[in-house]
């Protein structure tokens, strides 16, 4: 057995702050003693780690990455390689990706494939999502088989992409309805895609072809207006939801509402959403292309309210939704045509740092901090305690982070395997200095120490905000 | 030219109650006096009406009725003959009736065909609202030429029955984005009819085959959530809308929610399900089948509700949705499926007497009754002043209505052509007596005078609520 | 008998627009008829008025005035002449002004005293509300009294000014609970006086004497909370309300809250709110307080709020709350202390012609004009058909207004006995041609033809809302 | 040093459940290790204490009691020793009792005058807040002090009781102006108690005497009338509320809304709203009275309401405003006039049993539990992690609780000094098997090892939920 001792350190969890010394007994971490108390000045180790004058918290969890995703002819840059070691120098020790149902293929297939893609390349531990396309009979047996083999416990539904992975109101609610039953978790791309689509073709019909016209065609309204609509069915399912990537102030009212009717109704922001804004998506020449991701950025001022739901509870979770493709050969393929614009951002690094930015800037506590990005997306998601939270009988995944250093957030030193950077040249406080996955050190004194392959598959529970 | 005095009576419009005489010259009323006025002691006339201790009120519109619609492999049971002399026996001089697009038609198609059932046939006055079917380019520019010539300015969109009349959201955003530049007015049957489709599959697997079934999974949130779309997609289209048949509390308070963020939005009710409920639907033996009608009769709580609605103007209109099956014959082609029974009450005859009985209540005011059942209509489908008030330059459409007179509906008395009331031995205080349809005696002293072909076709200006 | 006939004109009320001609015997309207018809060809006349090409509409109805008021040691610089008088220039021909219950007295001693001033000296038609001051058991009994003879059916209550007018809650509970058995209808000045006085307290201890800081101590907020607090104690005390000059978004939508709910709730707002803004009280030097009034002048954002909500009649009335103060000698009582400043603006000769504007401007049609300043104001009153219409048998207080000319509104040509005008220098598109009073002419070419005197004391109805 | 340890429990805390042993060391918990690590297993104590099958939670938080308060000529019947003692025996380890600030005096002689009371007395450890019966210059600069020295950090005032500790909206405003600035903590007793009075004094000139007309002049609008006033006031002031006893479902609405809107906004309600109603008030003879308090009962369809709040954490905290008097010679003074009824009820003892029955009955989870009756009041009264946690650092106040256990509450078995029960009879599944206070045992097998005296003043940090 091989004993490491974190001590000094303040340990930050969801819901507590304490001056404690960490013991981890190989893979786990198994007990927590005041600093300086006898017990704890008892406790010897293989190696003792001095985190006085740090943070000693969890390591992230990343509830939605899409590493080696196709999408629009090309794929995500960052393998499940590249991807998971940028999410480990970021702080992040889990990520819970998404497996793709193949067009006329079963769910079984996309978790073989996706296996496959990650299975002995990842540098930390990861769990699978599974997209449903299309939701046949066969489909809502599978949503049982891995829901109760844990292997796949949560079901992504598009009410956006009309002939890709748009499902209409009736399939959404046959997979509601049977997640009703087995205590799966059906996640919502909600846009009214079918609305929208009408939008783009019209817009590039008047030659708006530029890349803010991805922002002003994906209109607020549609998305509030689908978020609206997924939870009416889940009530007329009788299912929980949660609705991904939220970005417009009036979806996160409807969240609000619901919440308030007592719905089991969860939602999750990213920081894009959150640091980013229509501004962004207009820059000159082809720049835009680097900020389009779906639902759009939206104007500046929905920032506040989206900070305002996470500080509410009406949000619960950040993720980053990672899915990031290069501006050279690849956000090019929608020169002349924004629809073409591969959609996503990447981010799997730079979501710890970011939030702690909000913590510096007094917008979220630092417990928040910790609960928007590590415990509640382990509950979420069936992880918790497992990861998540720094406890007796948690998996020694750590991050002692040092809030005072300071970074500049740059793709010249990012580890994602992308030619730019959403946040290019923003100047953060904080910044991770060493991480452990299950006992392990990947990462120290800005050395990689990690290797592809320590990262395992990790099966799930249920949702735990239902019990 | 023919001179008409009705003389004494209360004259009663949505604005006023008056104590005046009404003087009307050939088709066309020209004067108001103060009954006992020097200039009413002057009048002379053909012929005078003696309306003391009567109300004087402009002849009811019913803005929607489907005379002779076929639905679900049978018709309508009333013809425009039948069914026109029926609504004048109950005190209204105007109806709206549905000309359907044909499948693969155009909208001009489906004109035509109305047309040809209506003319020469109705015993008053009608109108056309279209219903589209499909939106294709044509018929978008049908829209608009419909509207500048005034032959329909109206246009009804399904959002239930699918495979049917049912339009999804995109082509409901094209359509609504065509008025919110020419003027016409999208009505909507709000139903999320995909979700409906399978919540039907569902019940009839089940063995849920009874008429009660029809108001169960036509659930009262899938009326809501069509209602919020259809007010989000108006919005983003920039276009007004109007929504028939509400009959669930939840979809009106998205119209008042609407309203009060001033939104030209609409809503109309109809007798049923202000006087109705599920109760009905629930009749032992098959006797539900007489209450199938889309949106289907609410639970009993839903009556205040709407009656509300009324008086707070969050709906403006007050509609049959006339629409006769024959309990033999035709309700009956549902049994043990209660998907397959025809869609509709009968009510046209009803209307005024019911929400006459309203005002007996103390549920609404006289002018309201009014307005409600005769001027909002009129205003909304571009035919007031012309119909729906007693004013100088108004069509000569006025009713002698008795407010003290009894009477019990019953189907062995009516003149609709359908073997049974929705209403059947229901009793009311109040009674039409006399009814004047462009200056012509349609009844009088319980004798018909009317004859098929009085009534002419209206064109009709665009949606007054707009200016 | 005197006949009077106005040809040719569009007469314009609440519910209609006709090309009639309009017959008056005597103080009487006594018939209208279509314009051309062969009735109206008949008619003869003592005078002849030809409206071709001009408006006819009732005169207007200001139930919101202070003439000759007492207030912070000064009194309102219109007398019931002058103020009646300016009242006739601008197409208003019916008052409802205000009797104060004297400290210590009655009810029926501050209506004597009313009564005094104005019998003999009014140019139109006048009536009053009661100002409660203090609610004893005597004055519970004189609300009976006085809204049985109907010499005042409305009392006005206040939430503000602490030591002066205002009621504690217990006092307005009582008060209200009178009027929910009697018929009453109690107006509230609605704004937290109680909280109010702690900032203007420490708003002059901190130096801020400006005329702007009336404006921030009486903040949106409390007028807001006032409007709840007052709604929900007549909600407790099963009586109707109506809240007077309301000039914050947050109390509008607190009416429309409440009137979702279906309560017999009413709103006023005063043009200067639609008009004027903190802008103008902000104004350089002492200029700001010649806006000082109370509600304050809000931000200039409120005002497409207030619009809103005259559009979709969450607020039902337009009244001027005419309280005019001469800036010299007057306003100028507070320089160096705003809470010293006379609490009001003048503005009764203004209110048809500043609404016009808002016709012109297409923020509201001109039959919802005619509502707001006409038609409603004497329904609320219980002073409507007289009062409010053009109608066989209302009295003939007829406005020909020519909707093409144009003016300029000055301090230098008003007619109102006071040195400045809130809206000088604005122009404005509508004038007054000729004013009729009882069928009198009171202003026609531009010159006076009135007398003091002519206008009689009305004795009113119930709210006409409440059946 | 003395160590105890608790081995082989399911350690609760409001964010974890874990098998996990306790270290104590003297008055603290110094650690945590999961049960059966190597680590956990080479610990030795002085005492060890075998929780296997047991939960081991912190002791409980009630922030709401009344020992030995003066009320309506009379005193609650417990003392601070019994009191305490009771607490104990229900698995409550903290109070926080209320000093009164005397008619005329400071905030420093009610707390001079209530530590006399506790000091020496007290079985557990308790903590005061300060009740405000008149705000004045130097009790606005008492706040400052006493928030400064932590002797009490949070404030209650009344805005029911006028002429006992009512509290007008000015001294309301002012009081939370200096909280806004000094970290200080507003409680509200939110009922309009000036048009509550003039309801009692009409209630019992009809002769309405019993008891349960308490609860129907304390009309459910006026708390949720008086709730949304101290939102607003609190807003103004730019300080955040604590609304105490929320009872009406309408009041926890105000909340919500509040709530959405980001403000620091937070209630509590307590275990009779939870259990019991107007039924219980409604009871034959004089039986009402054991159930009359204020806020009242309410009917029992708020209790799914609050229960909801609960779980939206709308509500943060439930207490039990413990204020037990006598049904004989206590309650009995009211016979004849429900308002001389002392309000009051006991309950200290049953609090985390009751609530512990929520969670076997599905209302809210273990974890939920634990927040609400710990957790939440210790750092929403600045005594977290002092108290309230199992966590490296907290007090070593733990109570090991058998959840299979079953008891039936009755004032024949309860501790607490009054002669009867609110919940006699009632069955409850789970007990309270043995209660530490700073390392002491208190309670074990059902013999009381406890003292007067043991328990300590708490000096307090400021409300948790602000930073």
């Amino acid at each position: 057995m091989t004993r490491i001792l974190i001590t000094g350190g303040l340990v930050i969890t969801a819901a507590e702050e304490l001056l404690a010394d960490v013991l981890i007994e190989d893979q786990q971490i198994v007990a927590l003693a005041s600093t300086g108390s006898e017990v704890a000045a008892g406790w010897t180790a293989d190696r003792v780690i001095d985190a006085t004058g740090r943070y000693v918290i969890p390591g992230g969890v990343d509830a939605h990455t899409h590493m080696e995703l196709p999408f629009g002819g090309t794929s995500a840059s960052d393998t499940f390689e590249t991807g998971t070691r940028a999410a480990a120098w970021g702080g992040t020790t889990t990520i819970v990706d998404f497996a793709v149902q193949p067009v006329g293929g079963s769910l079984r297939a996309g978790l073989d494939s996706w296996h496959a893609k990650a299975e002995g390349n990842c540098a930390i531990d990861y769990a699978f999502h599974t997209i449903v396309s299309d939701v046949t009979e066969e489909v809502l047996k599978e949503l049982d088989l891995l829901t109760e083999s844990g292997e796949s416990t949560s079901f992504k539904l598009f009410m956006a992409y009309p002939g890709v992975f748009y499902s209409d109101d009736g399939k959404i609610l046959r997979a509601m309805q049977r997640c009703a039953g087995n205590g799966g978790l059906i996640m919502m791309h909600a846009e009214n895609g079918i609305a929208i689509d009408v939008l783009v073709e019209q817009a590039l019909a008047a030659g708006h072809t530029d890349p803010r016209y991805h922002g002003e065609v994906r209109r607020e309204l549609l998305e509030a207006e689908a978020t609206h609509r997924a939870i009416k069915l889940a009530q007329v399912a009788g299912s929980p939801l949660y609705v991904v990537h939220v970005s417009a102030a009036s979806a996160l009212a409807e969240l609000a509402t619901a919440r308030d009717q007592g719905l089991p109704v969860f939602g999750e922001t990213c920081p894009q959403y959150l640091f980013l804004s229509t501004d962004d998506l207009a820059r000159p020449g082809f720049e835009g292309a680097k900020y389009v991701c779906s639902t759009p950025l939206r104007p500046r001022e929905h920032q506040a309210e989206l900070w305002k739901g996470l500080r509410t509870d009406d949000l619960q979770v950040v993720s980053t939704d990672h899915c990031p493709f290069c501006f050279v050969g690849q956000k090019e393929l929608g020169r002349g045509d924004f629809s073409k614009i591969p959609n996503g951002l990447p981010g799997v690094e730079n979501r710890m740092d970011l939030l702690h930015q909000a913590v510096v800037e007094g917008r979220i506590s630092r417990r928040r901090w910790i609960e928007i990005a590590c415990a509640a997306p382990a509950r979420m998601f069936g992880l918790y305690p497992r990861k998540g939270t720094i406890a007796p009988g948690a998996d020694a995944d750590v991050v002692v982070y040092d809030p005072g250093a300071t970074q500049t957030i740059s793709a010249t030193t990012h580890h994602m395997n992308v030619d730019y950077s959403a946040y290019e040249g923003r100047r953060l406080t904080g910044r991770v200095e060493l991480v452990l996955s299950r006992g392990n050190v990947l990462l120290e004194e800005g050395r990689w120490l990690g290797r592809a392959g320590h990262g395992g598959f990790l099966r799930r529970g249920t949702c735990q905000y239902l019990s």
